[in-house]
This record gives structure tokens, sequence and C-alpha cells, in this order.
């Protein structure tokens, strides 16, 4: 199959390399749509993400769907044909993390596309079938793919410990950002207001869900609670200012390693400040989301792109209005390719497309 | 002043008394509209509810709008003039219920239209300034009534456990069945589903939230909540065996004191059974939702009524279609009123006349 | 290898079956002791508990410990002589339920002892590596294998949702509610009464962590939770009737399928209602407690058996004075058997025997 | 009466004040015995506590006992004569954070020795008659008084999220830390360790709850939660690194406003971080343990004083050895009186002459 890998030093490559083998309990998925996630252009640019460091060629890629092609032993073959939206995650099921229901949290986790665990920028993944979540036919390739980032989304919102008619506030306008927004909107928060310095990613934002945007350091009336999805100190700091006594602060966005942080006001408004690293058990709450139209994950694709593409993928979130690039690993040129297409068995579906 | 008053006989006279005087602390309100809930009507026809009995001459009527026309000690003149959803209750703030946020389970507890505190079928009533909530001016004088019967779904919904993408199934599509519904809409589940054996409720229920109206008895997959607002032991007993394990149960609806109940099962599936007696801490989230227009109360007044027409308000019930009934305490009659009217300061601001 | 085999006929007969072999991630356990429980006397006399019939020979015991003396694939050789206590379960990992950390919810379970999955009647028995939980030497054979009804008494107070200083009524002192009761104590509760018609069990509570032991229907002040450890309805009412508003009731005694509740009661007091089945995540919680003396499980011991005894020791719930007798299936007699004996490599090592 | 003052120079005065008159609803206390805080002496030092200023002649001093002699309209005069614990607090009744059960996080508090509220090193004070709590006989008055820092480790410990058998790490082993210690004690924590840098005060630590005492930097197996009690960054972040994924991290000691803190482990690691500002809801629990001697207020005592010693006692904190030091308002020289002594009605009942 091919594949696109990153080396050590930083070059991207489209190799040929040998199709995995669905273990017992395991499928194997033909990949349809990848999304590109900032931590993929973090390995990209960087060849690290804190830890983790890119020692050997990384297959990236995250954020899939794809259809089941074969299946390991033990897992019903009834289940080839099945369009499926990837958790790209193996927690290892006896510690005591995933046995508290926490499984993201697991020690021994094998997560796509974090060194040495290869990603899904290729024609084949391999995942537990548990873990490949059926899609019915309304629910497009690429919203299948962004479950993931919604899903980090969903698992935002729950820790932020808020309901319908509360307000939030999110810092950062950015696909994570807005994803929190639509989720937001779909739990029916009252007020939504997200703080972003740029003016076009403000407009942005009202279009996903907020119901107010404003520039950072603006006036605002005290949230029930804060997420930030910007990683900077600055807008962590301000926000955090922002929350009601006993409110929950959520932080989402990857920046430093530590922040200057205002403890006295963390106890004197005994906020409550906790980080969101992935995500457990969000997929049928994804599902549902995008299944009732809640959530809008097609309007986010602003890119498409085929394997041969892949830097530019990688690349695309220096173009100005990018939300979100799609990489199609199973077609070699976007640009070149007839859509809906036919590399694949069964069409290239898309969210454009579909309409 | 003029009230109208259910004596211990049942009979209901329109009687002049005396106006009451604000505290320090209350307000004194005009009484706007008075929606008619189930528990009035049940004290028309039994002269009692469980322990609570009608041994005095009573003024019926809990969910109550008006305007603010004098304040007691202590609160700020600048409140008169101001339109207010009234939230009924009064407890002790130095109960140990009280004081750890659950005000509505205070042992001293006054509670409008609740043997032997007035409640609000009269010109005028005072309640605790904090407990009279101002509204804007986009919320009418029927659904800032309805604040009460909503903040009742809201209670019912926090304690269901319950998030956006979720299913519910709501046992009764009565007026409380339909704002639990409507909350569960505005709260984002993905599945609603309402039972309730006549049809024309049924199709109501629809129209109110529910995304799939059933029969009692009628297939359907497991649930994440089960909430009954019917009050019958066998829809209690049905609703339960249809809640996924470790799900909630929330009893809202009255019926008998004791019910058969499948201990069996709650114990294999470790359900979590709980009640919904008042509520406390809804209001400002009435008002997000109405405000907003996730929830629509205005949508839900059937009948209206002058203070000389309790009795028929009373008894709106019996007529088919009916969900509920609102009087206007300081209007005669009002098929013979010319609306919105007249003899308040400002006008009578309905629902209807809104639109 | 020898197991106590109980016949859909309910005769019992001590039997040689062949030992079985460790699968991938399993562990083989040399059974060392094993606690009788109310089920396996529940079965022995019935034939079945609720839907679960023994249709098919079925070894009996779930209250288990022992030494590792082989490892299936995956799991590490260093394992072999641990001493273990074994938590009976094998949930599927792939479940919702477990997934979300309620593993002991899970539809696909496996149990000891509950039809058709034998249980630890028997000289061998396997379980997953990860539920086998090594205990260290101060921990007794019989401590080890009784964390099993300890987990439920762990569980019980978890979902009584009470802290250090508060009050629980427990409901029947037989070795579940004395078990809730130690933990309890453990817990640093300050009032903690056992409410039981026995006089000779009321004074064994007051032993084992009971602060106050009454007869039922003698005056008590409202208490933070309920615990039924009974399984009589009038016990779970009367219990109902003097927890504190928003107190937690949990129901771990088993009787019939349904009780008459009061209704009215948990809707006006918002009691919160739920069931112990079994439990997950308690063996660290059970090592902990007894392993810093908090909890005494050796002197819960009342009677011992060698397998051939197997019927006296299912029977020994009709001695006075008895707790919870334990089965050596290793030793064939244990009257007849010198102490601490020879059978096994290592020494059986009781709670007696090491004071 | 005579009282202590500290006035905007930070001089220290013993001066003559017209007694207090017990408005509606409060009740008028003799004090008894009143505890140095770390929060007194600052202010003694530093005039000032972040934005709160010493501008106004202030008297110190929150955490005291004393007896009833005179109640307001509305409270029962049955109450004069009754041993008390003061709660030092008056939150307003109508704020949100009242009414969820946060009182303490009131924004309209009236706290007792926080400009321009005066405190307790008085000879009387008033108090709210709700926040005046009853102690028994058993009770010391100096118990009575330590309720005050009792009640920040009741609600450190709270925010824990900890149980029986679980473990805690506690940075500091002043008088907080100690108090952390013994709740965590109470409530059935195994593993209890004291980071420590002063030796003397880590062997305190092993006197009042900590299973380990241990210097900041040693070795240490993970632990469930991490409460500061120290103020100190470098052992927050040291703290912070130690606690399991998904653990809890109290921060109760004061120090600089801000900290550079570990984000990128908060996130990693999904802790959820906190801060105790004061408490609600904590005297019932802290009179349980107290009276069940589960945590022994009186060994805490270091050191008397009479009011006229006042400056000694607010320094009494550089003495090597001291815990906590109690000033008795209505004695004038501490060393001069006769103990148990005579200026109040009844006896001075200290922990040391309880013995």
């Amino acid at each position: 199959m091919r594949a696109g890998v990153l080396h050590p030093d930083l070059s991207v490559g489209i190799e040929t390399r040998r199709s995995p083998h669905p273990a017992a309990g395991d499928v194997l998925v033909a990949v349809r749509a990848v999304g590109v996630c900032g931590s993929d252009t973090h390995y990209l640019r960087h060849g690290r993400i804190g830890d983790h460091v890119v020692r050997e060629p990384l297959v990236l890629g995250h954020e899939a769907s794809g259809v089941i092609v074969a299946v390991g032993d033990g897992v019903s073959p009834g289940r080839i044909g099945e369009r499926v939206s990837i958790e790209p995650q193996r927690p290892d099921p006896t510690t005591a993390e995933t046995k508290r229901g926490d499984y993201h949290l697991c020690p021994h986790m094998e997560f796509y596309a974090t060194p040495p665990i290869d990603g899904a920028f290729a024609e084949y993944v391999t995942i537990g079938a548990d873990f490949a979540h059926p899609v019915p036919p309304e629910v497009s390739d690429e919203a299948a793919a962004l479950f993931e980032p919604l899903s980090v989304g969903i698992a935002a919102l729950r820790k932020a410990d808020v309901a319908a008619g509360d307000s939030v506030l999110i810092a950062g306008a950015g696909p994570i950002g807005l994803l929190i927004a639509q989720v937001a909107r779909a739990s029916g928060l009252a007020r939504i207001v997200v703080s972003e310095p740029d003016e076009l990613r403000r407009a942005r934002a009202t279009e996903f869900g907020a119901t107010d945007a404003i520039a950072p350091g603006e006036d605002l009336d005290p949230v029930d609670a804060f997420v930030d999805a910007s990683g900077v100190g600055a807008a962590v700091r301000d926000g955090m200012a922002r929350v009601r006594p006993a409110g929950h602060v959520v932080l989402v966005g990857m920046g430093s390693d530590t922040m200057e942080l205002p403890v006295t006001l963390i106890q004197n408004r005994e906020l409550v400040v906790t980080g969101v690293f992935r995500y457990s058990n969000t997929w049928p709450t994804a599902l549902a989301l995008v299944r009732t139209g809640a959530v809008d994950l097609d309007a986010m694709v602003t890119a498409r792109f085929g394997l041969d593409e892949l830097t530019d993928a990688l690349n695309a979130d220096l173009r100005p209005g990018n939300i979100k690039a799609v990489v199609y690993p199973g077609i070699s040129q976007w640009q070149n390719t007839d859509h809906p297409g036919s590399a694949h068995p069964g069409s290239v579906q898309t969210g454009a497309a579909r309409r």
C-alpha cells in the first residue's frame, strides 16, 4: 500500500509499505478521508511534540474514516463493507485508568500518529473492532473523519460542567474552538462567546455557534465556564478572570509546558481548572450530534488533497480562511481526480458532494 | 383587593381582602397572569394533597407573573415598575437544606397555595425580592408565569443526568411532560421519546420537542434516562425497564403514595431513581431558555380567564386539547375585556398578542 | 483436579475434572480459601437465582484466594508463586458499560458460579491476570478470599455518598451488613446504626463497626443515608423513611423482585435510590483497608471446611452465630487436617493461624 | 468592652469599645477562646492581604468560641447560656452563590477580621444565630474555637475527592497541613504523606495523622490527590507531578498571586486543580469529627495568652514548636491567672484542663 511518511529529518515521502494485517479483535480499514490536525503540522515542522520525538519514519494522521475490508479473529465477517469512523486509540484494557472508564489516560496507550505508532495517511490501517464505529449513509466520509476533533470538543464541554441556558467563553476560533462552540450550541448554552484576535476568524465563529465573538480584552459579563482553545498564556489568564465563582476552566489548546497562572484567583473564586488530553466514550455522542444536524462537520472542510499532495495538506493552515484540510489517501491527486471518484469501491462521498 | 378563595367545603368564591403589605426584604407585586396547575385542580376537587389539607379558606395559584408596585425595607425602590416572574417559595435561610443549596427542601418552607400559605389568584401578592425575577420585554406575562412549571422540567432534566446527544423517555404528555420534552430538546438530546396513551396528546408531544411519540408498550431501544410525568404505576414500571444500566429515573408525576417497583431491576442495572419535589436555582436557566427561544411557553397557553371565571379555569383540564389555562386576576372576565387591556398600568401582554 | 459440583437435581458431588488451562492473558490459580456466600446457599436450595437457572452441573463459589501456578500467553511468568485475591469477573472490554468504567454491568459478563460459568470450589481456577490481585504476606488467605464480599460493602458505601462525620443506617447484620458497617467505620462515619431484629446479631454489629444497634422500629434521628442489607420490604420502607432530604438509599440485600415503595416520600424528600449489583475497581481499596487494619476480615470467619465437607459449609448459615464459612478446596476434611497444613506449596495461612 | 485593635500603622492597642448589640436574627456571644491564624499575623506584619487593606482600626481574630449572653429579635431566648463555636461569616442569603449552597463565595460576604469587619479578639461579638453552633460539654472551648481552621481542612479534603483507602500528599506541616492530615486520617485514607522541609515539623506530622513524612523531593509513588498547605510555588509544582491521572489538586496555602504552573502536565494527566477560599456547611462535620475523637484539636494548642498579651500571641509563630496559639479575650494576662479561671460565668475550659 501507499503511505505518507514523515522522516526524522522532517522530509515527507510517499512510500510503498506492506499493508497491515488485522490481529485478533481488529479490523482492517481502507481509509477514505483523513483530517489534518495541528499536531500533524507541528510534527512536520518540529519533529516532536513534548516528549514524543520522531526518531523513526512515522505515518501521521489520526482523524480518519474508511470502510472495513477485512477482520481479525473473533470479529464478525459481517462487518466487512461497513463504513466507519475510526477512534484512533488502543488502550490496554487491564490498566487502572482504563478500568475506571478513563481509557484515554491509559499509560500503555497506543495512539495513531504518536511515535512510534503509525497513523492514517495510508491506504490501509488496522484498529480494534470496537474502535471502528459504524456510520450511517447520511454521515459523509469527511464528517466521519472529523468525529475525532469533534470528540475533543465533546470532552471539553463535558469537563466545563455546563448545561442548557448557561454561558461559556471560548478562547481561539481555530478548528477546535469552532467545534467546542458547535457542541455548546448543540447543548443549548444561551451565551457562547468566542474570543479571537483575528477579525475574519471572529466572523467565522458566529457561523459555527458563537452568540458573540469578541476581541481579546473586550468587556464581558461573568461566564459559567471558560474553555481555552488557543494555548496562549495571556488568553488563559484573561479567560480565567471572567469566570464566576465555582465555575470551570478547561485547558484544551497546547502551548508552552508551563504558564504563569493566577493562583489567588483560582483560590478566591474556587475555580475548577482542568485539561483535555484526549477523550473516552465520545463517539456515540459525536454520531448523535452529527446525525441530527446539531453539529455540522462538513462545513468545516475547506481544502481537499490526494496522498501525493500531503505536504501541501500539512501546510494548508497557512492559507487564509483555512479551517480543516482533508487528505484522501486512496487518491493520488485531488485536483486531477473526477469526484465523486473511483479508486475505492464505493464513491468518495464528501460533505460537499452530498449536498 | 379581589382574590379567588377555595373554602374547606370545596366552594370557590371571589372575595375582597385587604392587600398584603411588603415586609422587609419583600416586594408587592400586582399580579398579571397565573397559570392553572394540576395541583390547583386537585385541591378544588379533593380539598387536599397528601398531608396538606385545606382547613381554612385558601387562595390557590402558584404560577405567576406581575409588576412590582411597592417594596419593603431594604429593597431598592428602583425596582418598582419591574415586570417579574415569581418564584413562589419562601425558604428559611438558616436551615441545613437551604444552606446546602437545596432551599426547595427546606423544612420551614412557605410555598404559595399550600395550606396555610395563600397563592396568586389575587390582585396582589408579596414575595421575597430575590424571588421576584425580572423579565425583559420580549418575555410575555404568560411566559413569565410559566417559568414555574418550566422550572419543574429543568429540575427533572438536571436529575436525569443526560447531555447533548443522549436519549430520554418521558411518560405522559401533559403540561409537565411537554415542558420536560422542551427542556430535553433545548439541551440537545438526540432521542426524546414521549409515551402517552392518548393519540391527540401524542401528536402534540412532537410539536413540543419529542422526536418520537409512542403508545405505552411499543418497542423502544434502551434509553439513557426515564422521566415519569404521568404518576401512573404501570408507566413507571414500563419506563424503568427501558433504561440502560446505570441510567437515571426521575419521578415527577404525582400518583398514589406507594407503588410496586421492580427492585431487582433497580439492583441488577444499578439504576438511579429519584424524584422531583420542587426546584432550586432554576429561574436564571428558565429565563435563558425562553429568551433564546429554545423553549416556547406562549404556545402552551390554550385558554384565558378573568378572576370571576376562576372555577372555569380550574376545570379547563376537562376540555379536549387543553394544555395550560391562564387566569388574569386583575381582569374580571376575559371574554368581555378588550385585549391587550387596560385595568393594569401597562398592557396585558400575552404571548398571543406579542406575535 | 477435584471440584464440588451442584447438579440440577440440587445434589452436590465432589468430582474429578480436568484442570483448566490458562488462556492468553489468564493465570491459573491453585485455590486456597473460598468464602461461602448466601447466593451459593440459595443455588443449593432453589437451583436458581432469578433468571439464572442451574441447568448443567455447576461449580459454586466466587469469594476466593489462591496462588498463581501457571500463566497464559502475554502474562509474565514472574507472577507464578504470587498469592492473589481473585476478582471473579470477566467483563468484555469492548462494551459501552465496560468502557465507561462500569465493567461490572457489562452485558457479556462471565461471573464465577453464575450459570453456566463455574466457580471456585475447585482445586484450580483461571481468571484474567488483571483480576488476580496480588496480596502481601500480612493479608491471610481467608481475608484475601473475603475481598469479594468486602467489595460489595465498598461499592455500597460509594453509592451512599457519605463522608467522614456523616451518619448511615444499615438494615441487616448478616455478613454484608457487617462489612458495610466496617467500611462505614473505616470511612470515619460518626453514626453507624444497624437495624436488626435478632439480638445476638445486634450485639455482633457493634463489634464490627456499628455505633448503635437497634431493633426495627426503634426511634432514630434522620440519617444521611440508608443501606439495605436485608432484602426485606418492611426494612426497606422503614429505612427510607429515616433518611434526610436529598439523602441516598442503596439497596444491596436481595429479596423479592418487586417491592411496594413509598414513591411520594422519594419525591417529597428527593431521595436518591439505587442498587448494588456487583462492583468495579474495588480491589485496591479493599487491599488498603485490610492492610491498614481499618477492616478486619479474619474475625468474620466462623467456620472452616474441606472440600468433602462442602454441603456442610453451604448449610453453615443455619448454625447460630455463623458469620462466614470458608472452604479449603485443596483439603479434603478440615477436621482431620493438621493446620497450618501441607497439601499446598506454602502454608495454609489462615487469619486464626496468623495471630 | 475591651478589644485588641490593629491600627493602619501596624500598632496594636487594647481599647475600650461599646459592646455590640445583637440585631434581629443575631446572638451576642461572650468570647471564650480565639485561635491565632496566619492571616492575623500577616495583617499585623503587612497591613493587608491582597486587596484587603487595613485602612481603619480593625479587630483581628476569626477562630472563636464563646457563650451566648443575649439574643436579637426572632431568636429563642432559650439559647442564652449555650456554649457555641462561631462560624465567622455573614453571607447574604439572596445571592446566586449562597442560593447554590456556596455561601462562602457570596460576593456580599461579611467575614470576621477582614476589613472593614471586626473580628473576635474582643470580649463580645455578634453573629447570625445559625452561625453560632452549639457544642456539647465534651468539646473544650479551645477545640470549639478551632472548628474554624478544621473547616478549612474539611473543605480541602472534600475537594480532593478521595475516599477510605486512597492516598494523599499534603505539602506543609503548619496548622492547616496538620488539620488536613487529621481529616484524611479520620476519613480512612490509607496513605497520608506530608512533605515538609523542617525535620521537627515532619516528626509532628506523623503525630497528627501522616502515615509518612518526607522532605521535599523524596521519592514517592503516585497519589490520588495533592493538597498544598504551603503556598510555595516549588512545592505546588512538585506535588502536582506526583498525582495520578485524573487526580485532584487542591490549593489551600496562600502565597504569591500568580505561580508558574505545569499546564502540559495538567492537560496530559487531566488533573483537576482547584482552591479553597473558605468553607460552607462544615460545622456539623467538624463537630462529629471532634466529638468522636477522630480529630484532636486540643493537642494542637501550644500557647495561651490573655488579651493584654495579644502582640505576643500574634508573634507566637516565631517560637520553635508552636502550632496554634489561643487568646482568651476575657482574661488580661494568661500567666497571672488562676486556671481554670473566673472572669466568665463558667470555667475557662481548656483542652489541657479537660484531661
